[in-house]
Order: structure tokens, then sequence, then C-alpha cells
């Protein structure tokens, strides 16, 4: 069984363990030998918008939360980042008062930004890096950046520092004050009112985890996209897959943007393989992060059937989506013409409550 | 008092505390601001042909030694690097096999390379760097890069891969196998004797730190130095000083890597202050680090008397030398033909220690 995701980070990540134990696999470990000879694969298409350089470093969150929670690396209490994690350097950087202190790394995880900027700088792609430290990991899961192409989700915002004082900004995320200032100017610098202008695009993370998405978006772009190409592999791992799989990732801001590179979406119409999304939303809300407001900024209901007709049927009616199946929460109620609707309990507790979602979805299209 | 000081890493840093307290200065502090208003001023001309580019970050140890210890900052019990420091990027990173794991670099040390890193790609000098970086951290001493060029020491040795097997390689210090190899080729690989060359160039610092001095240097050359151009206000510093002091540091890869860029040592030469030195043996032997080993690459007696005459007098019978003054040990001798020679110990056992030495300089050339 050849089984191809879509995923975005820590959501994408808990689904991944929740396919490795469903095809019998420890979640936290390599892929088995055995298995492995028996032809079952486990490919995962990750969101790559989210990367952001910060102090010269090549920072790719969603890669590295696929890596790091798949070889049972992840911190799961904090839900991100490495388990047994120190914050030295982090510490250091922002008594120089340098950029970004709303961004957290740890220790741990800027060894490996080291390795993948080194790696990077010296010629290297993305999907080579991502192989490189998932040698040393072993997640199971083949991980491929969606593109080796540099994609930089931004979000178009009402200017914060046109509209509020600094003081607005939420508290412990401005930088420290010294003599020093290594900062490069940010939107919500302390530039009068009346010289900025009424909207700004801010990177996603600024976006994301500066503003904790409280900035209504007027839009959300993958800057770059339009003009990327799949990572060597992602074409083949559509077209050879025995399932695709749509993780209850962001629609938005994740999985919307693994689509946004020209030919993704196409190679999945025409798969060979049936196409499974999981809804993101329980309830009406997403169970972690901000995938309604996302949803609004598209003009998407923020409800299950908002986004199963989102993503629309790919044999249905019009013929233009992407699904075959869509698996909801038990409770949730959705109606997409043309795609076979199952509910199940969504909640990923635990590799093993995930592992019956993808049964769900298996028996769904029947393979 | 404008005092201008040579200065290498170690031992220049634990000088300028001497300098620092002998001018009445908090040795650990930066200088009191009566202090600078009475025109008191000390500037160090730091040695960088020990830098080194690791894991993509630009290493100056030797402006590092002088920036920690100067603020009170640095380890003075390991010697060299931060107080309070930890580990755990050079742990991942080693984890990675990544190059050079015989260098160890701290966690709050690396915070410090990535903003310099960071600074030098966005096209600041070394010299502007160091001073951003001294705005942090106060060390009260002018610190300046010998030069803002790229100047590295390289040390020409027998191969040690021709000669030896790998595992004579000191203990602990050979990349961690893993699954993947990030490193880079080293000159002691594993490539087999026949297809190596006699003699390799090493970084200064894997000669320096990996070899610890023990393959016979046939060479010590800065790369770089002869198309080197003094870092802004070096050549000031040495013209308008009152007394120029050459610290007891390595006469070989710290000073004689400063007086290698052109222009330095003739400005030295005809500077209106005094230029006094201090040996930097007692009893023959360097009190830290491999002095006599490089001074015996250079064909230089590893005696007080010995460095003492390599500096050489600019006033006395040839006048193409350095010194007016030269500070040795108590219990050493030197004759050094048109130079001063006085006594005094040696030991820089703490700053107070260390201020009597500066003090006798300034006695033995009456400043």
């Amino acid at each position: 069984m050849k089984i191809t995701v879509l995923a975005g980070g820590v959501g994408g990540a808990k689904f991944l363990l929740g396919v490795k134990r469903q095809l019998g696999w420890d979640p936290f470990g390599p892929a088995p030998a055995a298995r492995q000879a028996a032809a079952d694969a486990v490919t995962a298409i990750v969101n790559t918008g989210d990367d952001i350089r910060l102090h010269g470093l090549q920072v790719c969150p969603d890669l590295d939360s696929c890596l790091y929670t798949l070889s049972g690396e992840a911190d799961t209490e904090r839900g991100w980042g490495r388990r047994d994690e120190t914050w030295t350097v982090q510490s250091e950087l922002r008594g120089y008062g340098a950029e970004a202190p709303w961004f957290s790394l740890g220790d741990k995880d800027i060894a490996t930004h080291l390795m993948r900027t080194r790696m990077l700088d010296a010629g290297y792609r993305l999907s080579d890096v991502t192989a490189a430290l998932s040698d040393r990991w072993g997640p199971g899961v083949k991980l491929l950046p969606m593109t080796d192409d540099r994609v930089e989700t931004h979000v178009v915002v009402d200017n914060p520092a046109a509209n509020t004082s600094a003081d607005d900004t939420p508290a412990g995320t401005e930088p420290t004050a010294g003599e020093a200032d290594f900062s490069e100017p940010v939107a919500a610098g302390s530039t009068p009112a009346a010289a900025q202008p009424e909207q700004v695009a801010l990177h996603f993370q600024e976006w994301w985890v500066r503003y904790r998405a409280e900035l209504p978006p007027h839009a959300i772009t993958p800057i770059g996209a339009d003009a990327a190409t799949p990572a060597p592999g992602v074409l083949e791992a559509i077209a050879d897959a025995d399932l695709i799989l749509i993780a209850p990732s962001n629609p938005v801001v994740s999985v919307g943007i693994v689509l946004a590179v020209p030919g993704i979406a196409d190679a999945i119409r025409v798969a060979a393989a049936p196409v499974v999304a999981v809804s993101p939303l329980i309830g009406g809300a997403p169970v972690r992060g901000y995938a309604d407001k996302c949803l609004q900024a598209i003009g998407v209901p923020a409800t299950a059937e908002g986004v199963g007709r989102h993503y629309g049927s790919r044999s249905g009616a019009g013929g233009t989506g992407l699904l075959d199946g869509y698996l909801i929460a038990e409770g949730d109620s959705a109606d997409v013409p043309g795609v076979r609707v199952g509910t199940a309990p969504l909640l990923m507790s635990d590799p093993d409550a995930t592992a019956e979602m993808v049964a769900a979805c298996r028996k769904l299209v029947g393979v």
C-alpha cells in the first residue's frame, strides 16, 4: 500500500503518525524493513510556505515538525519543537536585540537549521537536505518539500503601526531595548502613523506567531508559488499512490499552499488512486491553530461542509475539485456533491485513535 | 594616557585586564566616563588570523576572547569562552557528523557568531560588527580587528594521513559515526596514504586545536595578509598613542600575524610613542599554548632573548625593529641591542598582578 499525504506541520505530523500506525508500523520510528520489502510506503508532500530566514538560518517549521514528530524527537506536551530542548542561543539573541524575538528557536532546532542552511548555501536542494536530515532521524515517511523553490506565504493586513500604538502589540514580543540595535525594520515600528501605508504584507510567521492571527487578513498569498515547480518525487508520489490523503491541516495556509504549486493539484485530479481529505474542523472550530480565520479570509465558511466544498469533487458535478471521499467528525454534517462523506471521531489524541481515522478513510474509498 | 596594545586572544585579553586595572578602571567593565573625559583610552589591535568559518558561522576567537574577558563574561576557570555556557547545539551538530567536531562552540558563543555572520553577510565590515558587539558588552577597551579583510593563518605540516593511521589522531576528536555524513573532507581522511600529498596546509585552528600543535610546522602563513589593509582606526591608534604595548601573546601566530598586515609594523616603527613588548616566555616556556613550537618553526630560539631580538630595536643598531623597551620575567635574561630590558614577575595571575607588569612597562620607558 503506497499512501501519499498532503501535510502541514504539527497537525500533518500527527496525522502521519496515524498513517504509520494503521500500516502496523512503529509510529515514532523508521519503517520496518520487512514492510518496505512488501512495498508499503508513505510519502508526505509538505508545505514550505511557512519557511522563514531568521538570523541567517533557513527555518522550515512544517518539515521539521514532521521530521521530529515521526522520529519520536518532538516535544508532545509543548506541541512543537524538540523534546529536552534548551534555549540558550535564543536568550542570547534576544539580548542582542536580534530580529523576530517573537519566534522561538531551541538550541537543538538551531543545529538542524545550521546544517540545512550550510547545505543549501553549498548548492544542495531543499529536497536533498530533507533526505539527508531524514537519514539521521528515520521518520519512516519519505518527506518531500512541496517545492525546492522559494515560496513564502505572506498575509496582507491593515498596518498595525498605522492603527494602533506600538504598545498594542502582544506583551513580551517586542525586541529587548539595548544600546545595540541589530533588528530589522518591522511593520509595527515606531514611525509615525502618518508615514505608514494603510496595509502591509506580513510574513506568515509574523502574522501567525507574533500577532496570533488577530489581524484580519485581506489576502493570504504564497509569494513565489506561481513560478515554483514541484520538488523531485512529488508528482511521482501522487501518480504512483494507491491512496492519496489530505491531512486535517489548515486548508488555506498549509494544504492550500501545497496546492498553489503549479502541477500538484492537476496531478491529484488525474491520479489513479482515490483521494480522501479529513476535515480540519470539529463542530466548526479547529482543534488547534486558526483555520477558521484563514477560511474567512478566502470567503469559505468555517464548517466541515465549507472545507469539503472548497476542496470539491474531482468526479462529480463540475469535476474541477480534488476529492473522492471526505471524512468529517461525528456530529458534523457535510453535503459535498460528488464526494462520499464519512464520519469518524477526528480527535488525534494518540496514534491509535488517528489510525482509526486512516482506516475510516480507506474504508470510505475501498482501498 | 592613550595606550594601544597589540594582542592575541586569551593572553592578550588577560594583559588588557591589567592595562585597565593599571589605569584605575574596573578590569571587567566599561571605561569610567570620568576617565574618558580625562582622555584615558585603551585600544587593542587584535589578531584575526585565527578566524574560521564553521557551520556557516564566522568565528573570531581572539576578538571574542577579548570581548568576553574584558566585560566579565568569560569563563576564567576553563580559560576560554563564555561563563555559564551550555553546549546543546554542538552536541546536535556532532550528532549530524558536522565538520570540525574538534572545535568547541558553546551556545552563547554561537549567538555571537550568528549576529556577526548576519551583519557581515549584510555588508558590514568586521570592525563595524566588533563595535556593535562591544556596544552590548562594554569591554572598556576599543577592540579593533587588525584588518577587515580575510586573513587566515595556515600551517604547513607533513600530511598526517600519509604518515600515520587515522587512529593516531587525538582521541575524541573524530566525527561521530552516523548514517548521514555532512563533514567536509579533511587532511587526515581515510584516503589511502599513497594518494595523499606529502605536505598539507591546515587551518591554524585545525593544527592548534585538533592536533595540539604536535605536527611540526614547516611554515606558518597568514593567507591573505599580503593583500590586506589595516582596519579603520588601526594606524590612527598607533600614531596617536602615548604608549604602545605588545602583549605577551604568541609572537608568531598572534602578534606575528598582526604585524604581517602591511602598514602596521611600519606605523609602529615611526610612532611618536615608546613601544614596549612583554615576553611571552618564562624560563624558556610559554605559560599557556605552544609559543615555543611556533618560534622553532620560524627559526627563533624559544627564549626571552630570542623573542626580544626577533622583535628587535627600532632605535638602536640596525633600527629595523619595533621596540624601545622589553619586559622579561624575573630570573630570565635578555640582551637585545638598542632596547631597554626590564624585569618583573610576569605571571598574569590576576588583574592586580598584571597591572604591575603594565606599570613596569611604563616605568621602563618613562611614560
